[in-house]
């Protein structure tokens, strides 16, 4: 019997097949591609690439030469500009603004292969420090309204290379998901006085039949209303709004959470492609009491058909239940 | 350089690269497949099919037998169904209800090979008397919030079987996209006191720049901010909210208009797989002053990751100025 669930933040719904749900080996996943081509991204051939922003355990001292851990760099084929203009124009009924932004790459790794499930916690640490490092950064640029941090993994996410690498998008607009949900949890917080992510983490804490893997820190749960099969959102336990203010003692805890949820992707699902992204407060003028910071994962098993993108209305093939008991127990 | 859009009606932001853009033949289209199993959906095969609910141009007086030129059937395996609940319950902070809905299934013509853009015009014109007859009928019961026309044309869109075929969802809730350009619609007209759509129209009435097709009744135009290359609207050119209020002299302009543009699609970028789907005023409760029911068509150029899922944040390689210049000369 198909069911259909309400998120409780933005308020879409999505149809769950309850009847005949798809489980973990129901879907095609693409094997991965092992591409011939020279790697930009591996250590040797740091001139192939934008020269270096900052790097990471680096253990030799001279920049865009191999010895780093985690290496920054701009995007050679970047989305946007730090030197465009940032004025909104108005022509009749429609805006624009020029393509101002930031673009920047986080090489994960030296290791071509070794994907962040691979990683030594600590090596995986020092990741996540460069995310938020480069979030305090280009903080201090006040013509950022959002640091957009995202990975694509595996073609049929979007990753034109291989190379386990992440991006940075530093934009001038809130992206419209992100907006959704702080409209949705300022809703929710006129009218209860509570953080809506709160809630679900208090509700899950007591039920448990969403959550994926938890710690002291941090909560990894599959959402009441997954659009998509295998979904998953770790969120910190207690309220945050800003990514960017983790501490380092809370990296480790969130390094180990997203290490362990991406190992039980990987293990039950065939290592198949995903995108990752990190949802926070934006730059300027969001609130902080009704919104609560998390990443997103979302495997890529499916089609997703324009009908999806053109109506925001999602069939979910698998009931979060049922994802949430697979990942557990791998 | 780079460029940020704002579309008028949702307030959502796309990038869109005007440097290097992507024209017609720089997308890869995967060749249609042919399968060779038996078509459920052609004549002579009525049996393998649910019963029909109606039929068009039908040549024998028998249900469920060949002579149809449009048949209306029940879908085999329905995401919703009717004789489900409607019923809401709460579940803390979560929301569901049964899987209350209709799916059903549009066999646009009894010729396995001929797509919209290859029929008669009068051929065409019955597919569309048949979305709107479903509408009207589903209207009268009260339980519908929305009734969804949608088709999915090609594997990579999500299409199972080849004959062309379009489906109907009736549904208890609206869908998130038309419920973002219901509350944009409103917002516009709360401010300007006029259709945020048809203000639209009339600046592409002088500009001319965005159009892709028009006759007396609609203009078929590229949205100034598309988040797909090629994204392409059909909008009737006077005011409407409700889609099933087409009458039957209006039916043939907008067969008209969908031939040429699906026939432009169709030859300026090989046969891709596309998505349709009509956005309408829901059932109950919408504002007829600041909706504007509309056809959004989405060829299938491009993979959609999740990062776009994600953040409803798009980057569109085609300008649509660009996308308008190459179908209007098609």
């Amino acid at each position: 019997m198909p069911e259909l669930r309400k998120d409780p933040v933005t308020g879409r719904w999505v149809i769950v097949n309850m009847e005949n749900p798809k489980k973990a080996g129901d879907f095609s996943v693409e094997p991965r591609a092992r591409s011939t081509k020279i790697c930009p991204f591996c250590p040797g051939h740091e001139s192939m690439t934008p020269p270096e922003i900052i790097s990471y355990g680096r253990k030799a001292p001279a920049k865009n030469t191999p010895g780093w851990q985690v290496r920054v760099i701009a995007n050679k084929f970047p989305a946007l500009r730090i030197e465009e203009p940032t004025e909104k124009k108005k022509l009749g009924v429609y805006e624009r603004i020029g393509g101002f932004g930031a673009h920047e790459v986080i090489i994960e790794n030296p290791d071509h292969e070794k994907e962040i499930g691979d990683l030594t916690p600590a090596e995986a640490e020092l990741i996540l420090a460069a995310y938020r490092d480069r979030c305090l950064d280009l903080r201090r640029d006040g013509r950022f309204q959002y640091i957009l941090i995202f990975k694509n993994y595996g073609e049929a996410a979007g990753a034109s290379l291989e190379h386990p690498h992440s991006q940075l998008i530093g934009l001038p607009i809130v992206p419209s998901r992100v907006a959704g949900e702080l409209e949705g949890g300022a809703r929710h917080h006129a009218r209860a006085r509570r953080c809506i992510f709160c809630d679900m983490l208090a509700r899950e804490s007591t039920e448990k039949k969403l959550t994926v893997f938890e710690n002291a820190d941090f909560t990894a749960f599959e959402p009441f209303a997954s659009r998509f099969p295998f979904e998953t959102w770790i969120l910190p336990r207690a309220h945050g709004a800003d990514f960017d203010a983790v501490t380092d003692a809370k990296i480790k805890t969130l390094a180990e959470a997203l290490q362990k949820t991406l190992q039980k992707i990987r293990d039950a699902l065939k290592n198949p492609s995903y995108n990752l992204m990190i949802h926070t407060l934006p730059i300027h003028g969001g609130r902080a009491d009704s919104f609560h910071w998390h990443i997103e994962i979302i495997p890529h098993l499916t089609q997703v058909a324009g009908f999806e993108l053109g109506t925001g209305f999602y069939v979910n093939p698998t009931p979060p239940e049922l994802a949430a008991d697979i990942l557990k127990n791998h």
